[in-house]
């Protein structure tokens, strides 16, 4: 038999992408994933023909001129980025295996939210991290004796929950950074879909000494298909980062960077944005009141401000790995909360992602969730 | 200060990357790349616009219509490859990086040839792997009491040598790992460069138990910039490699997918490739007159009989690193063998890489090279 690395017997498939292929069968009613809706794609067809000097290698730091124009973009947010400390991501899921990589040993601790973005969870926990869970009404407690090299956090439209964070609580994370020495990792794919007026000034633009990685993504934007994401991070980082880039990939796709940089330079990129934000807004809206229909007085939850989920808590203690086992006979999907636990455990909560599914098929799946939650409690 | 994981002490700049910046000037010759001629890009252009669905998340293990065309080649060469068991990778050297998380703990040993291609190196040392050695003529000697867990191969015109294993020595590698339950990782980028008839049966083919990846690319077919390989593995490690290739970067690009299947089923793909390597058998031949016009005497060499470099070995023990520094300031790049030896080291080998300078320039950078030998022997 083939003798594997340890770490491997930590390697679990990933629950979502499991459900993913009985959410491509057409009688199944999916808010299980995170694919935004193919209506807000960016036109690519129209694009004109890239240069063929593109099919040749490419430096790994990415494009001159896209780094250009995502340093520009960074620091209009207050973020210290300079092109030269732009890395071109071959999606940002890639920004954690590398971040991970650079920081993480075996039983090396990371502070992440409770609930949080169950993909970084695995990599972290593959590469042997232990969990600190990060309260962010006061980030940094417990930071006294034993901090964690590193913070991952996602203060802008949550993945799984859609919270925004505060100002305060933007402030106070990077503080608690700056002061016990510990890595920001901000993640920020989601920051342009804002339904709502929000605190989106990302944590890190507020660190004065902490090393930190900050990262964004076109898969919200532009498209999920090019696998087009980027990250800035303090000078100290840096070089490691290129350099583990080199390893994973040598660089990222040529195609993808020259037709983003395309977008992101479109005369009518605002426009288009403010078109997909109202078709966006309008979904959740919509989402909002059939949740209102058919789980009221059933479960809690908020609308969220930005991003692409509503984070849905059953009320009574309702497992919702068990209302999951039943809905999927029902052919509905979503994804059970405890997937988003550091520590796993039962979960009373459920994600529900309301880009995909048109407004007629997300309806019909809430009522369906509504009539199991009602089954089980008559029973 | 930020507290980075023990295996960045080994992140080591790639020496090929840094000398790029130095390739890039306008008057350096450079023979240190690996970079393909862009006269034999296939021609991207003319491809019928992508399908708008390739915009939207894909699966893992990339697109099904990809996954079949491959399978389907990779039968024809013997390897017991299904559609099930394909994954389409960004680029090869995102193949390195999979196996070395499945197979390498720290302390590991990974069985390589010497010389061996250098970012492979690079990586498996990043997971912590110690070398063996790997005799081609009699592979699986001292393997008795602790055979490596893996062991990478180039075996059809190797990186840096050139050297295209034999039958005999093949399947003396696949009976080894049999015998010593060694994973054998056959890297195979090159295999359609051959300019000479040579045997290119995958050694993957001849195994009957021992577990298996197998990997191509087509950097060197279509284009590097596309970002495109894909591998094949036996079953036991195969589900391992996708859930690492989701944790990477959750799928590859689906534009490039897209592109290159174009290119796997155009009519004319057989001719373009004769005309491919026509080209590179020139450029081969006329380098080869070159390096005797400028080298003869001062070095040996066998022409290549397929892929992009030749192996020189420097007369009377001179170091190829002390060379390379004195023809630097002549403007004359290329890479020494040191390089690509798993323990480091003075090495009076060098690679050339002869597809990407202009014949012209070849003829100038190696009258510069002989100058510089003459001088030292006069010295």
């Amino acid at each position: 038999m083939a003798r594997l690395s340890t770490r491997t017997c930590d390697l679990h498939a990933s629950p979502v992408r499991e459900m993913l292929e009985v959410a491509m069968r057409p009688e199944v009613i999916s808010f299980a994933g995170g694919l935004p809706a193919a209506e807000t794609f960016a036109g690519l067809e129209a694009a004109a023909p890239p240069p063929r000097e593109l099919m040749q290698y490419g430096p790994t730091e990415g494009e001159p001129a896209l780094r250009r124009q995502i340093a520009e973009e960074l620091q209009a947010l207050g973020i210290d980025a300079v092109p030269e400390r732009v890395l071109v991501l071959s999606g940002s899921q890639q920004g954690i295996d590398l971040a991970a990589k650079l920081v993480v040993d075996a039983g090396a601790a990371v502070a992440v939210e409770q609930p949080a973005y169950l993909a970084a969870l695995q990599v972290f926990r593959f590469f042997g991290a232990r969990f600190d869970i990060l309260d962010r009404a006061a980030p940094g407690a417990g930071w006294g004796e034993a901090a964690p090299r590193l913070a991952y956090v996602t203060p802008t439209f949550q993945n799984p929950t859609g919270v925004c964070w505060s100002a305060q609580e933007r402030a106070g994370l990077a503080a608690a950074c700056d002061a016990h020495d510990v890595i920001l990792f901000e993640d920020d794919p989601y920051r342009d879909l804002a339904y709502e007026p929000c605190e989106r000034r990302p944590a890190v633009a507020g660190l004065e000494r902490a090393s930190w990685i900050y990262q964004g993504s076109f898969s919200k934007t532009v498209s999920p298909g090019l696998r087009l994401g980027f990250l800035a991070a303090s000078e100290d980082l840096f070089t490691y980062l290129v350099r583990l880039k080199q390893a994973a990939d040598l660089h990222t796709n040529r195609l993808s960077q020259w037709m983003v940089l395309q977008y992101l330079t479109a005369p009518d990129r605002a426009k288009r944005m403010r078109q997909v934000t109202a078709f966006y807004r309008e979904k959740r809206d919509s989402f909002d009141a059939a949740l209102q229909r058919h789980l009221g007085g059933l479960a809690d939850w908020e609308a969220p401000p930005g991003g692409l989920f509503f984070w849905v808590t059953l009320r009574g203690g309702v497992d919702a790995q068990a209302l999951l086992k039943r809905s999927l006979e029902r052919n509905v999907l979503f994804t059970p909360g405890g997937h988003f636990l550091a520590d796993g455990g039962a979960c009373s909560s459920m994600r529900l992602n309301f880009s995909l599914a048109a407004p007629e098929a997300a309806e019909r799946g809430l009522a369906i969730l509504g009539e199991l939650l009602r089954e089980k409690r008559a029973a």
